[in-house]
């Protein structure tokens, strides 16, 4: 039963939404392009039952058997591809079948005006009556790769794999960016959820399942406006896992309400209190997927003190200035590690802090390996070029994980194919990595802001 | 003759860098990894005679024939692949050889304390006695890919394709790296140069150069700090090609010195003076590579009236967010605009300014260019979420710009073979396009900022 208290009490049924036994496409069709059968496309990747609900569909979809009524099935997850006046009918079908949760693509509720806020209130009392969970409506969905679970009409979402960093969009088109950004950059998501018009289902019911989940190593929100904004601020705080928050919509209160009924509220207040409840704040969705993903991979840094190699001086003193100009600092290195150093006879170009050997070399690991032993150092960092005839120091990198609990963000830059194959051995050492200097300093300030 | 006056007097001999006849590669190597095969790599694929000088040097590299001495070929380019030492002999060589422009690669000179400095100040002496342009030392070296010049020791330039945005970088680190994530993402260079010590060749010897080519677009610098601050200046307001410049080194002086031995100059006073001279400033590298390409291919805007399209409203209203932060504007559109739109009863989820499709759709074109055309509109902005059944409406933007002359900016997500294939036809049109929403908005926004 849902309340709504001081604390969010989570329906029963949420379970029905994270981990379905069966799978209901009400709506389901054979016809590409169709809402519906965009949605089995996705679905099918399921790995359990799955049931096309169509009465006037015949045959099969991908392999699954049309049925003509939710009530036929024993699904606990149905997903909604019909059009909003047709909602209270289908919720009461799921209902009576047993169906604990249902994802509503369409929109055309909150809003849209007057008529959509009543059949939003339709939607919301049913689900009350029968203990629904309901993501959306005006939703993409919700995928969790792990699974198998491509719960969304969004074409390709079916080849997403499953990584480290979960996102929970109050926009889907915002998810939707987000999740094939990773892709695009090699990497997966723990899961995406796009929120909506949040009739039962908002940001603090979804951020204590996805900080239980050991696939989640951050979270990731995308917040337009909510008006349990203390459950939501509540729920961030008491989240074991990183969560990093963008706030969009300062600017065009009329759009934002048209697009997720959200209300107007300021950004200084989200701000605020996110921050106070341990969130991290970013400003764009770059920002927002490589805080997760730095947090995501990183031992907490015992303080500001960044140890830095570069193999080029040139981006190294961008990233230096950028770090210093947000209050990370660059220690002097000991004398031991200085001792180590000149062992190398390697002529730096400059051996303070940052360390920069001019150019990739075969002792790159191992600078790297030194500066990081240093006492002094907090967060360790490095901007390096590929070379292929050198490639990365992966086994220096390796021994030095094995030893050192010390965030470690390893910033690359160089041709398209080397990137892509050697920064996935350095990620699965749980060392994160970054494309081009801005982003790999970005990454390292994040550390020092996460523990402010 | 290179004289320093008030304005800058260029090289006769600086031909011999942007357009050689022929090439020397002094200390030339057959043993992969060294520098000087290195260099060979890259240079030979050049369209004319390349001649690898060696002494020691016995039968071919790539096909080129050892020679023992500059003075044995006709190059009037020579690249010097020996250490600091030796430079001094090497440059009498090339002098006497008839060789107009040295590119010197190694380092130890001013950058690295008195010695250095006298070494560096010998190889001026000389390169004035015989008139040599000199790109360097400390260098990573240039590249015209339209002239199939890689004159660079950098593995893997030899592949990178021609573009309209030229860069000229302080540090060889941060050409190197901007070049690549151009390349990566899909784009060639016009040029790169990196400048390191600017012996006797500096930012504003190579701006004019860059500038008098139709190949370039647009004009991307990478400043640490000159001595001749008034004459870069001077070349950035005669250049009619717009100018981009990311100033860095504000923070480490120490290290900047160490690096291109720049003189260490505030951050305040490059930005007001080269912002006087029309150029953009930026403060990483993705913001001086947008701003170069969304410069390189847009006209002029009128004003800083934004019409934005958007599929899809989330990443809309953070672009909407965006630009309203940075002064630009989002007029009402005419009532013409307003009855096209109606025309296409779509049900449009918001049809003020910004307008909202809600998801892609095959009359997107359409509504882009009812958009475009409102004669309340500056600068046309767009949004969509690649599907593969939809694709781009490149059709609608071709015809668009026939008809109008105004600067758009389509920005795109999804995954990422479609991103790369069908982002290059929209190219071809001369539209810039750009990946996710926060780059699509800045690139919008440095089209208000370049007329201000």
């Amino acid at each position: 039963m849902y309340m709504l208290t001081t604390r969010t009490v989570v329906h029963v049924s949420i379970s029905d939404l994270f981990a379905p036994n069966s799978i209901a496409v009400v709506g389901a069709s054979a016809t590409p392009g169709k809402l519906g059968n965009d949605a089995m496309v996705n679905v099918k990747e399921f790995d359990g039952p799955v049931y096309p609900v169509n009465p006037s569909g015949t045959g099969e979809v991908y392999g699954h058997e049309f049925v003509d009524s939710v009530s036929e099935t024993d699904a606990d997850l149905a997903l909604c591809c019909v059009p909003g006046p047709a909602l209270p009918d289908v919720l009461r079908e799921c209902g009576e079948g047993g169906v604990g949760a249902a994802v509503v693509f369409s929109g055309g509720y909150a809003e849209a005006g007057p008529d959509g806020r009543e059949l939003q209130e339709t939607a919301r009392r049913i689900a009350a009556e029968y203990d629904i969970t309901i993501l959306g409506p005006n939703t993409a969905g919700f995928i969790l790769p792990q699974k198998r679970l491509f719960v969304s009409f969004v074409p390709g979402f079916d080849t997403i794999e499953s990584g480290d960093v979960a996102i929970v969009a109050q926009s889907g088109g915002v998810g939707v960016t987000s999740t094939f950004q990773l892709d695009r950059e090699g990497y997966g998501v723990a899961g995406m959820f796009g929120l909506g018009n949040r009739v039962n289902t908002d940001f603090d019911e979804i951020i204590p399942m996805l900080d239980d989940s050991e696939q989640t190593g951050a979270i990731a929100l995308h917040i337009e406006g909510t008006e349990k904004m203390d459950l939501v601020v509540d729920a961030v705080r008491r989240a074991e896992t990183p969560v990093v928050a963008l706030k969009s919509g300062n600017q065009m209160p009329e759009f934002v309400s048209a697009h997720t009924a959200a209300p107007i509220q300021a950004y200084e207040q989200y701000e605020r209190e996110l921050t106070d409840a341990g969130g991290v704040m970013v400003s764009s969705i770059t920002e927002m997927l490589d805080a997760s993903r730095v947090l995501a991979k990183s031992p907490v840094p015992n303080g500001p003190n960044v140890g830095f190699v570069t193999a080029q001086a040139g981006p190294g003193i961008m990233m230096a200035d950028y770090l210093r100009e947000r209050g990370l600092e660059f220690p002097e290195l000991t004398s031991e590690t200085h001792e180590r150093l000149d062992d190398f006879l390697l002529g730096f170009t400059y051996d303070q802090n940052p360390v920069d050997t001019g150019r990739p070399m075969p002792e790159f690991g191992d600078v790297i390996d030194a500066v990081a032993r240093d006492e002094n150092v907090d967060i360790v960092l490095a901007y390096e070029i590929f070379e292929s005839s050198l490639g990365y120091p992966v086994d220096e990198l390796e021994r030095l994980t094995d030893d050192v609990d010390k965030p470690i963000v390893f910033t690359t830059a160089g041709p398209h194919d080397a990137l892509a194959r050697d920064r996935r051995r350095i990620e699965e050492l749980g060392i994160p990595t970054f494309e081009g200097p801005e982003r790999g300093a970005y990454a390292a300030s994040v550390l020092w802001e996460s523990i402010q």
